[in-house]
């Protein structure tokens, strides 16, 4: 039983950061299980369904936060599963196996431009749009809107502490989008005017809660307070299988010196402590559709996508276990 | 009729922004018109009058948007006008112009600590109370709860543009206060965990609506979401008489460059336009209590502290106008 070097390289540099970004992390492990199984040498169904395991379990331990890594290999694993259970020859599951990984990588690759497209359509002539931190899928959406002729408007927040709301400005602009760039406790001041927000995912539960930048509930909550649409642009490989299971996410904290500067702090009385946490949780009723590739869809069909992905609850385990 | 030197003096230093700080810039005005008073040459009744309304009036030009000068002028005036009007004798009105203008003082240095006192007893042990942006009466109900022997903890935002914030932590901090600090966008994260929210106030509208620094909304919002008690504490002076008669405060707005420093901004697409308000407006529904110094009222009783300050709408005239 072997594991081919190409994964062991993928692997590494998934550790090691130099693959990076929930797309890139997800397609490169995607491309890993391909090349195991162009690769391998399995003499039978079963070695093979060993092989691709091992690869999978090996993938999977590089970055055990990022939920992007885990559902590119279970959407590959899940159907190649299936097969292996299904009794197919080694020909089929392997198969099987290159062709969900070309699908996964697919999917990925067009997932913002149909998310663009789906959510410009709710985009209309004139609208000012509020936005927070910076979402490739987000600004797909307003960028479209744009093309299509839409004369809009992006009110961008500084996205404190790192200023990611900077990027965002920059991609609009150059774009030629007319944008407001203010501080992000303007949100609500800014709201009355606004008609619609349109915001990123790191993460979203089984229940449709939108785990994202720290910040983003706060304006969701003053949009839901204002009537203001609030619509998430998300990948369905932002989807968080575990959380059917009950698991909570982790919400990541951040080095406080990214808050307050290291030289700065030390001068600073001891009792006061930084906390730097990088997300926040939006609960559903405060989200009116998730755009995703698949459909805009209300924040409670998350179960759906994540039946549709992985199955259900109670049937779910990771398909490299046995 | 002559207007005193010193009263011409204090005006100069108001408007040159030698004097500044709300409470200041109200203190210095009530002492130009107890200087004038006490200084007067005036004959009879009427010269005495005169003499006061154009030194109100002279004040009263020095700055005309913040809302404390023009307080502590009508504090006085109001009083000496009915003096005046209800026929009263020169030494009388001089006596009322006098002793009124030291009341105020009086009132205004007596007016954090009394805010202390009142809103301590609202803060029990083992609280954690978030604030926002600094306010020395914020700060002063904090430190009095502390000092009578409640175990408290502060959540401060840092309060972007100008960071306020790290003022409000190093005095609290310095006090011995467990402080933990954080950016204006994750309020609604530690919302959960907060018991009281006490923040500061510039203004407050005759219904009741709080005018603060950009980001207090969103978190009197969220802290109303989480059933959190929202204290503002204000003395009488930030109360806005105008308002009673239907005027809209002004929402000043600052240089960008306190939001993106110039050098960087001069390097943005032009499409970009930076936005920097310093205030926005929290409704009263959002407010459970308003600590002033005359006793902790709910914010729709804003228009009693009016009509007591500066009698009703309909009756209402700039006590130096004709
Ligand atoms: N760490 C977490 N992981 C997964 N879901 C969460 C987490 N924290 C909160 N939620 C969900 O997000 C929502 C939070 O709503 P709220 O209590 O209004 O902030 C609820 O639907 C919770 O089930
Ligand atoms: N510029 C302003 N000056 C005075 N009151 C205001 C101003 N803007 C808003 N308000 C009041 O503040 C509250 C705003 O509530 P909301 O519409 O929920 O933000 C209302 O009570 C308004 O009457």
């Amino acid at each position: 039983m072997t594991i081919v070097k190409e994964v062991l390289e993928i692997a590494e540099k998934i550790k090691n950061m130099e693959i990076r970004g929930a797309g890139k992390i997800a397609r490169s492990a995607a491309l890993a299980l391909q090349i195991q199984a162009e690769k391998s040498n399995a003499k039978n169904e079963d070695e093979f369904w060993n092989e691709m395991k091992e690869a999978a379990k090996l993938l999977y331990n590089t970055r055990p936060t990022a939920v992007s890594l885990p559902n590119a290999l279970r959407y590959v694993m899940y159907r190649v599963k299936l097969t292996y259970n299904g009794g197919a020859s080694l020909d089929e599951i392997k198969f099987m196996a290159t062709n969900s990984a070309k699908e996964f990588i697919h999917n990925s690759e067009n997932a913002v431009k149909k998310i663009a497209e789906f959510g410009a359509k709710r985009v209309e002539d004139g609208d000012i749009i509020m936005t927070h931190c910076h979402s490739s899928a987000a600004v797909g959406v307003m960028k479209k809107a744009w093309e299509e002729g839409k004369d809009i408007k992006v009110i961008v927040t500084e996205t404190r502490p790192r200023y990611q709301g900077k990027i965002t400005a920059k991609q609009l602009a150059e774009a030629g989008i007319p944008v407001i760039y203010v501080v992000d406790g303007a949100a609500r001041h800014y709201m009355k005017m606004t008609d619609k927000v349109i915001m990123g995912a790191d993460t979203i539960t089984a229940n449709g809660a939108v785990i994202n930048k720290i910040g983003t509930a706060l304006i969701a909550l003053t949009a839901k307070e204002h009537r203001v649409w609030v619509m998430t642009a998300a990948e369905t490989y932002k989807f968080h299988p575990e959380t059917l299971l009950g698991q909570l996410v982790e919400i990541e904290e951040r080095d406080p010196y990214e808050v307050v500067p290291k030289e700065e702090l030390a001068t600073w009385p001891k009792n006061i402590v930084v906390k730097n946490p990088a997300f926040d949780v939006t609960p559903p009723e405060y989200v009116d559709v998730i755009i995703t590739e698949k459909g805009v869809i209300p924040p409670y069909a998350a179960i759906d996508i994540l039946k549709d992905e992985f199955g259900w609850a109670l049937k779910y385990r990771e398909p490299w276990e046995d």
